[in-house]
């Protein structure tokens, strides 16, 4: 990627490419967080529902996907719809959810920031920020995540080319943060079996450009449950750092993404497949190291 | 559009159908700014630079695009570049510029707002506050846009559908502010010949579908100075209440859009040209009701 | 367009450029086909069912257009179809049924062919050869519509780029066929409202690339029979040198494309309604010079 | 998949559903050919040139993909290119070689044939026949193909659904042959660091919808060399029954495709490496059962 400068650009000629870019002699960035690292060469599971819908819909789940191997819980307490009369997700009161499942089961916490005001209250409870695809153009919220000091896991835009994507996180980068997390997350495309086209050259390709660690969302890739397994063990052959997957302790009944939701005891077999293609790729999946249940 | 409902919608059952659909006995909503309508038979003409760069720059673009017969007058203050490193915008000074410039000319303004905690500012400046591609899918942006006391221009963004389009206006309509004005900008397609095609058969879709006044913008749908005029005139032809249009003083030296923007002299002579095809249309250009120069 | 020789090309250097480009002193090509001018500045109207289905639908349909004020007649006998299970055409009976709509009415005839292996059958029946979309890439069908001795209706592909369409359309040319009309009918896109984008400003942009006629066949580039008039009212605005549109006289019955097929009173309106926009525009319908009923 | 009929449609109600579509007690057809099965739990390699560019060319890479693990040889006669005067294949002496390397390497041979008056000699050189992306609508081919007597390679076109590409290899089934194999190649998607975005999720969707092997082609769904090894043993891990894969003994001097081609000595270590992961996913590489070299 080469740097396309505005007229009046500002940034000094002395950096001769963009802080997202892998440099020649340049290690890759590995993110430390409670005690799990991501992008080191191990392979990072983080799990849970799309949304917190209630405390014991999220508790159930993250006491199973604990069980099962994820290194990390995922689930919206604000939630991005399509449509003002969904779900809109249970604000506060869902993140102190969150707080309250990491406090049982020592799993960090993932959750998305939908809007700079809240960006700090957001911080006071979650691990890593989440950008969602959506947001991926919203550059005041990225510049917030740039000063808020935690790891931001910074989704792909649903039609955002690589050289795009890596031009958003460069906000991030550029205001000092340079604990992001990339995340493919399938891509629009005319194609209706799916819900999105799940882009796994995207990985190989990211990875020879940046030095940030890469991970793969192969539920919204792919909008059905029963193809999540099958691409998470092939993102992990291209060489995905992790990947996030959405899981529910009652699918059927999920207020969002029910289709696309693991059950507790798929996701557990999940990881035990994953973890075979992990080995034979040199890879191993990250050691849970939490406090305990 | 059938109202697709969350598990949990809170929202009664009373209400047959979306807020941003036309009804079988409505009547378009009509908006009316500083004596100018836009909605209501008439075509509206708005122009001006892409981003307020100086003030020199605005005020001599404003002075020329009203000589031209612009109804109101564009300019960026904030500006969402896809680098980092691009030309930002100038912030409230820039809006300090639009409020002279339409002190000088009379015409109201259009800005940009990209931060909701920029909404209270925007609005004290602007005469209609615009929402642009890239945050069409910023669910906090639009529910303050909703309740913000001021008429939205809100675009399409770059891939949407236009049912994804008319769903995220309902989240402005559904705060209580029914004062949206659509703009069919071009979407993202293969063709490289052109910035993005103008999908102008999405302009008689959205009449039948909604209430709301839809305007074009010809400059970012083509990317091309020489195409805007042409294609200004046949959204006329499809029933567009109106165009946006990019004009600047010096296009040569514009620190953003300066290939799609029309030199004050290209402005006028596509004005001239417009008002004949509203004729045949049974339509006029909107009356320029302005104060004086 | 630059030239991208392959390395064993055989194509002399001495031609600066391709056959299809316009040169800076080059005129319209401009195609008579049975006293019909087509890309002389005046606009052609083609009209007919998608199909021949059968005699009488043809005839009657024929006599429809041509009391509404058509040019040219257009119907399939051969018919591509997505699904095998879907009407294929009438083959041969239907070029005959074809021929005999000329003598009644006469109307040049516009058919398609897919195979090589027809070429010269279609040729003895029709007077203008039509190579569809899914055809675009068919680059032995091209060669042969290069010496086929007849004019060819040429139509962009559902997705190509217009340089990738314009390489395409050098196949023909290179044979020593420049007898070309092109044709925008639209390009895949996201949107599900119309069945396809009817791209109006591939319109300038191919008469600023080439010297061949460009027509526009608003039926499937919408796909809807309310926004067929209004699109081609557009497409001459935009500089179009005429129109392809889908008639049926029972819409209602037709085997294929009925949703998009005009009723004969409606296509009679329309026509009224380009004349006065070709006024406005500095241009004329063809003159019908058929030959009587 | 469910049947679309057309209203004169012929094909009788008995059938309940598509011969594509996988039934309940179906198990999946397997392809014999030259002693490779193509579709019963083995991964098959078909490995050569993009072009049969000439006779030693040819066999010197054959040699080496014999040597490196390949099952099958394929290599192009007939050449569709995008531009006319990019290389257009040897012909018929490009089908003489090809016989003359299976005759060295007891490989049989996969060859691309374009024009339906070509079928026949195509089909007395070649093993399979090969109907390629751009001809995935070119329905007089693939009913030519139906009844050609040879199995046949069915590419998946650039912008194809998955339900149309079924739908399209249904006409070959249809005319009586079910010898078809699927293949993977690339979609067109936005992004540009690939050639083409290669929709590995589409293996799982089709071996679920039809009874049909389904083989991927990581050449041209990246268009970059070295991605090509990553996504081949993907593409084993989502279930694919084999690759195609581009090899060329010099790829700098290839007349076509040479960024994405292998060297021989890649591809022998992407055999090894595809070796391992098949290991894991209880397959195994198909037995090289040729003659002797």
């Amino acid at each position: 990627m080469n740097k396309q400068k505005g007229k009046s650009d500002d940034h000094s000629g002395d950096n001769l490419s963009f802080l997202v870019n892998r440099h020649s002699n340049g290690a890759d960035t590995v993110i430390h967080v409670n005690g799990i690292d991501i992008g080191g060469g191990q392979v990072v599971i983080i799990a849970g529902p799309c949304a917190v819908e209630s405390r014991k819909q999220l508790l159930d789940t993250a006491k199973g996907v604990h069980a099962g191997g994820a290194n990390m819980l995922r689930g919206g307490a604000f939630k991005p719809r399509t449509s003002p009369y969904s779900f809109q997700g249970l604000g506060e009161e869902g993140l102190k959810y969150l707080k309250e499942a990491r406090e049982l089961t020592g799993l960090p916490i993932v959750t998305e920031v939908m809007d700079t005001r809240d960006m700090e209250m957001v911080c006071e409870y979650t691990d890593i920020v989440q950008i969602g695809s959506r947001n991926m153009h919203n550059f005041p919220l990225l510049k917030e995540a740039g000063i808020c000091g935690k790891p931001v896991l910074f989704k792909r835009g649903l039609m955002a080319t690589i050289d795009e994507y890596l031009l958003a996180a460069e906000y991030i980068l550029r205001e000092g943060n340079d604990q992001v997390i990339l995340c493919e997350r399938g891509i629009r495309t005319f194609e209706t079996s799916t819900r999105n086209t799940l882009d796994l050259s995207a990985v190989p390709v990211l990875k020879k450009k940046t030095h940030l660690p890469v991970i793969v969302d192969p539920s919204h890739g792919t909008g059905q449950r029963w193809l999540v397994p099958i691409m998470a063990k092939a993102a992990i052959v291209v060489g995905a750092d992790g990947i996030m997957v959405e899981v529910h302790n009652h699918p059927e009944e999920a207020l969002s993404d029910g289709f696309q939701s693991l059950y507790p005891e798929e996701f557990e077999q999940m990881v035990k497949e994953m973890e075979e293609i992990a080995h034979v790729m040199g890879k191993e999946l990250s050691q849970v190291k939490h406090l305990s249940v």
